[in-house]
């Protein structure tokens, strides 16, 4: 990792960067506010770094020893901002809502929900298309046809649209079709398809596994990112625990946690998490307090009618009633809800 | 558990204990703000209680299947509110602020304490005199003397105090010189503990053990009230977890759990949770964001210095800051910290 | 589920396939000892069975109403046995042994393991491959020539192989060169990989992910079998725990439920459980101890140069040491090492 | 900690004893088979042990820095074993097997129990006259009576008497009528009844708690042996976990950890982690095959009768299914069962 100084010209980080190349280092510029780092990702090997160091406007060389040098707030100090669709941001001083229902079930239900949320001022459709199940005998989710009936909707009610990809030969399809490439909890360590969603130019929403240790989930966001993509935002879902009463335990303290790892932003999804719809609520207070920078949320017309995790839903009029509450605590943190 | 009619009178009621007691039951009134329920407990037996439906003023008998009847919200529907000290209450409108060294070390560590915490407003002091310890090799607390020197500086600050008690013999004691008496999470089982405390006439800050799940937690608590002490608080402080980078894993979910099924305030102690100073604020104002009553926060005057958990607890110009945040976040949710 | 009766003939038992197929069923038939039982898989939807209990031979329909029928003792009573590569067994009255470096890094380590290994009576030689990493620097594994070189080296010792696939599309290349398929604990829940497993004809290792409960690994199982493979077993490798001296914590008590709930072999890795090399012959012995049909152990030639897992691998004497061991252990429970 | 050379005398060793303790040390002998160790516990302070050193016969004074020198094997390199009852051994060349009702229920239940396992060569018996339990309003046994009863059963069937002392007032009175003092799961951290144990002539059992670390587990026996009691034997009996099928879930691989970093005696309780009888069998095996001394195991005349925790109780025949396999594996092991 090569901190240039503070006043370094372009052509001097550009020097860096040419000189890096030729060493067989793939050469990642990040400009903070106050200065400029390349980052250098090496494969094990070890070349001859030092000699960088002699280059005009570099500060010094830092060798960072952790297994996730792109993603860390080292490498990049300042807050990382993902810019999508018609001009939203996660990560920046608001706090983004998403929500919809868990599947999308068919058209009747998704503009039911499309357009209770849209009226509320949320911008983000959530909705499954491929769903991945514990059962094979539990609906899989429409696949393509739900996708494209998803963006349909979406665009109807001038949101963007977050989905779940579960394999990487469906990236492609489903990049064209969405805003948000979501990697669900249980597919956080499966390779191929970070790999996958590391070639793609979508932000990607990748989900905690549900025994993932924090150092896990940056590791796992840093196969994103070598793979190209910086558009990463990271998503606590809940752990395993032993708790009865809830479906995962929530781990509000990652949040804090991961604001000092990383610089990416910070989502969580208390719906999972809850498993009850009367925990949610709560739950996403509890994170937009400690410091989320967007909130993922189930919501469907009718809870009880769901095909998919009905018990977690909200309906549209506990979802209101949620939004008028995160609004004022994120004002109280400094933040602005939308 | 007979719930009576919502005209019923004090004479009614009145008849309803003594028929009760004639049962060879011990009768606890419970008024709420609508109707007045008397629980009976009976040990393993099952009288003929059927008979007491026929008394005037009764509505119905319910028998209630959990095995922890006095503390769930059915038998007090109503949010139990602890009035102590001077004025002060827990579990009503306000989130009550409980600071203060994890040990007590000397009159000059406390004075500081207690001064820097009392000018935030903060009414109650916390100091531990009796430490439990992991290691039989660890400084394990001033005792007494301990305890004493706390009742002095609180006075000083017109604070009250809060402290642990670690074992039955001590009840009485802690009782003469504290205004709540907290049982930690390695005795959150110690039954013997937990029936002395139902003896006193003190509130009870009972902590949630680290791998207690909420059911254990409440029939913990129902050892307190079933011996005749109702002003007993929860209080959620972390559970034993996988994840390296923090002490103990705050359960955030447990406040709407426990509100859900008890009256019992819920208190949330951040600091044991966090184990790192810097994750302490997130972490309470995310408590108060979900509900809590109360936060109990480790504040010592040089951290550095403290011979126990230093490393969570907060510099006074820190805490300073949070209750500046906490402030607004409670206002967010409708309520008063002070 | 039709439980045939004690004496159907086998034109009954196709009578009954052949009008299930005309409801639209999916029949798969299994030959017990005592008698035949044919299951019949249906998606949400509830056919009227009723009409198949009338059918000659029939003795009764039994609705099963949990989510693996297929993999179930309920359906499948008699112990599975898979038989494979040049005469083996798993699940038979033997424990299969299964052994080698945890990754293939050349001729010579593969050679000096399997020729260690084969001179105890192992038949079995695993290396991945195809390496599942934590960390996108780590080393991956070599791949295709990896996997030719692990099929040659097996072939020279007379061994079967054991190798992981990591994605569908590998999994032709690697039922090619591969005796039995390894589906690695991360994976457990990768729905698209279960599903190409359940289309080729060799047998499944599927691995326990790691914070997963049998429920839901019965439930993956049921994925390879419900897409027509019956030749599955299961490997307990360990659990996310919180303590920090092992690298994971073995459920040892999954032996005996995971063998009441399913008839299928139960396979345990002691050495990712162990995390240290010390730990693996206690942790192997327990293993066959609780009834377990199989041990995978990672055995390198010298594990303090592995590329991965080394210290967590036995090197030859240690291994030959706890076969010893485990040949006694088994001939205590009635079962012979192999 | 002192290490003596090989051929110290005894008057040497007194000498080192007599100067430590001027240095306000308690010094504690340990005899190992090749050489004397002495420690010494400080409490926080660094006394100038350096001169120990000078001395005739010592060979080297090392500073042990974990928080659990006595119970460290470092310390102690032999195993212990702890003599007790009438010629009796834990931690020697025997399984010691122990059995008994979950609680002392009346003298026909104790005497059946008492009966049918002293036929099958076991020699402790036990039994709960004073029971932890999770409800106020559950069975919490007959206190002294159900003691005395105890021990009279025990003594007609020649049998030594283990049973839980849940108090340090009680700790008297059942050292008075117990052979070995058992410390339960949730009071593994009751300091003062550690205490209490370390100032009794009597072997102490202490049971690991549900959360508790290997170390933790550790520091808590060093509180008895730094009390003075150094005849302590360590219990595993399952962790709290995820997995619904069990009650407990034990953590097998703790057995060879404790092996490694103590040499005080190990103990399984197989009954408590299984929660159902039927895995209890399975569990007690693994437990002797991973190298644990002794293995504590309820049963009960007539389960379903059980006051407490009957699901996991054996009945008899089950019992004595498997003690006679028991005595074949632990002969696999090198040992013999009793």
């Amino acid at each position: 990792m090569i901190v240039m100084a503070a006043g370094a010209t372009p052509a001097q980080v550009q020097e860096v960067v040419r000189r890096a190349q030729q060493l067989g280092l793939t050469p990642e510029v990040s400009h903070g506010r106050e200065r400029t780092v390349v980052g250098l990702v090496g494969h094990e090997t070890e070349p001859d770094l030092e000699k960088l160091s002699t280059l005009e406007g570099v500060e010094r060389v830092v060798r960072v020893l952790h297994d996730h040098p792109l993603v860390s707030r080292e490498f990049h100090p300042d807050d990382r901002v993902i810019r999508f669709g018609p001009g939203l941001e996660l990560g920046g001083p608001s706090v983004l809502l998403m929500a919809g229902p868990c599947a999308v079930e068919g058209r009747g239900q998704l503009e039911a929900a499309a357009g209770a949320i849209s009226e509320l001022g949320v911008r983000v459709l959530r909705g499954g298309a491929f769903k991945p199940r514990t059962s094979p005998y539990s609906f899989q989710g429409l696949g393509e046809p739900g996708l494209l009936l998803l963006r349909e909707v979406a665009d109807r009610f001038h949101m963007a649209v977050i989905t779940e990809v579960l394999a990487p030969e469906d990236v492609p399809l489903v990049a064209e079709h969405a805003d948000i490439l979501q990697i669900g909890a249980r597919n956080m360590q499966n390779y191929r398809l970070l790999q996958a969603c590391g070639e793609v130019d979508r932000p990607i929403l990748l989900k905690r596994g549900l025994a993932a240790t924090v150092d896990e989930l940056l590791q796992a966001a840093e196969y994103v990112l070598a793979g190209g993509n910086q558009r990463v935002a990271l998503c606590e879902r809940g752990l395993r625990g032993f708790e009865p009463s809830v479906r995962f335990s929530l781990d509000i303290t990652s949040i804090p946690v991961l604001k000092r790892l990383t610089s990416l932003p910070v989502v969580v999804d208390p719906s999972h998490a809850a498993g009850r719809a009367q925990y949610v609520p709560a739950i996403g207070l509890a994170a937009v307090a400690a410091g989320a920078d967007g909130l993922l949320v189930e919501v469907h017309p009718d809870p009880s009618s769901a095909l998919s995790d009905g018990a977690q839903s909200l309906d549209p009029t506990a979802f209101a009633a949620m939004v008028a509450q995160v609004v004022k605590v994120a004002a109280a943190v400094g933040r602005v809800a939308a």
